[in-house]
């Protein structure tokens, strides 16, 4: 899709020069973070939910702002997860202390106050407060669960939700938005994002235990070591208590416990239910663009899904 | 002044109000950080401000966003300065971990978002892209700095200018911008700002290492521990740099290297320069209110400024 190409090759061009700083620790950061780029998930939504709708302005600021939170978030989470490797590369607070991993962060939230204010509309502004907050509140609500063994389906739909789809969300209905169309198309734009955003998040919850860690670059497991609740977690836990419950407790720290979760997800179902759940999630997200003309774009949107069912790293 | 105790009041409840949330840990740290209290400086530059130039609009909403501002910074700070106290209270971050005190400090500026939307003046989101942008690019550079060791005349105002006065410019500077007041009037109130901020942030560098331990609430020389320039230790180190060299590269470990700075900067009259300068800035911080009527908001601001020439804690 060459004009998609062109957009998000505009994109990196302007999230470099938005990066610019004076002072030589900010740029050396962002050089990483432009260099690392990362999927662009989150600007390819805009720019396809943009062109789905016929073209909304300021896209780029959108797109922008999308990008800005979610690495601002990622820039937080190198620290609070402990990461050990993000995208595959060293993560950035190992290199350069937590200070300027931290001061990063809120360095590209500044950024993004930036970019909102340019498209002039306060119902954007008010729109990233709601998404900032879901996301504040989501991570903290993941800490706070790992660390009172709170595990249920309603935390982890919650979870999922407030980290991830809420921004996806805002991604796709922000261009609405900004071209102030309302009604079915604004709100099947916004269920597409939530929907897809959720199945983003199950799958890399899947892949974070079930996943090769070489196409990950990677090691697996983290989320086990880190109490963090996913939805194969919760099922291994519910069907096998006895077994499962002491693996979670003790954080996978013995050797092959990892490998015992690994084998009886898949030997009892467990991982195919999950499997199933997300392509179900996903067959949603497509669903819920049926109000939406048919175009290349959305069909794109549509493919962007469906490679949820599929995805490996 | 009865008015503005009734509106440092109703800010107080309205602060707890904004930082409500559904999640358990986030309210914990929350009636932390309110409970917590501390001296409110911004707000009442606000309401001060607000008040000398005949009331301005949606006063309250800007002085819950430059708190929250300040409040996400210290939050953050926290963590960057592996600060021992912060208020005389335990950091937020030992009790409940570096996750819940990044996070907290990121929900906070969610809920920053929140308030300045619902002033609907895009120009005050404009303003808080750049202070933001500024206060974490001068948090970066006082790192930078220590790390490199770059102490220089020029770096001290630019860092105290970034991390503390441009936000008390906005605190004040913001009452003109949400009344629609230009010229003069405005000019005084950001100049007021500034230099008040510059003033404050140059007696709070002196007291960390001059100051008493018991009256501050907190151990004296952690800006010398942490590598930080300030200005005393910059004319100590011009005017002694065979002996202060030494002790600021060893960041002050030895028994005796604190007390042997404060004698010198007290035998040598160091001490006394460094509060001239405050002294100094403080008068043209008053002098920049000139253009305003002689009010007691007015006078209020100026005797604000004026506490800088004796502050004790």
């Amino acid at each position: 899709m060459p004009d998609l190409q062109e957009a998000l090759g505009r994109f990196e061009a302007a999230l470099s020069e938005l990066l610019r700083s004076e002072v030589l620790f900010v740029e050396l950061i962002h050089r990483d973070l432009v260099a690392a780029g990362g999927k662009r998930i989150r600007p390819q939504l805009v720019f396809l939910a943009s062109r789905a709708i016929g073209g909304a302005p300021f896209e780029m600021e959108l797109a922008l702002a999308v990008e800005l939170l979610h690495s601002a978030t990622l820039l937080h989470d190198d620290l609070i997860d402990d990461a050990e490797t993000r995208r595959g590369k060293e993560a950035a607070f190992r290199r350069y202390g937590n200070a300027v991993s931290v001061l990063s962060g809120d360095f590209l939230l500044s950024r993004l106050l930036h970019v909102i204010a340019r498209t002039g509309r306060m119902e954007l502004v008010e729109r990233f407060a709601e998404v900032a907050k879901a996301l504040s509140e989501g991570e903290v609500l993941q800490f706070q669960v790992a660390a009172l063994e709170d595990y249920s389906l309603e935390n982890y739909e919650k979870i999922i939700t407030a980290k991830t789809a809420v921004l996806m969300r805002l991604a796709c209905e922000g261009v609405a938005v900004l071209k102030g169309v309302g009604g079915e198309v604004r709100e099947a734009l916004g269920r597409f994002g939530l929907l897809y955003g959720q199945a983003f998040q199950m799958r890399d919850d899947y892949l974070d235990l079930m996943g090769d860690p070489k196409a990950l670059g990677k090691p697996i497991g983290g989320d086990v070591r880190e109490g963090k609740l996913t939805l194969l977690t919760l099922k291994l836990l519910e069907r096998f208590p006895e077994e499962v419950g002491p693996i979670l407790r003790r954080r996978a720290r013995e050797a092959q416990d990892l490998e015992r979760l690994r084998a009886l997800a898949r030997e009892t179902g467990v991982a195919q239910e999950v499997e199933a759940a997300i392509g179900k999630r996903v067959e949603e997200a497509v669903e819920a663009l049926s109000p939406l003309p048919d175009t290349p774009y959305r069909r794109a949107l549509e493919a962007l899904a469906r490679a949820e069912e599929v995805r490996l790293a």
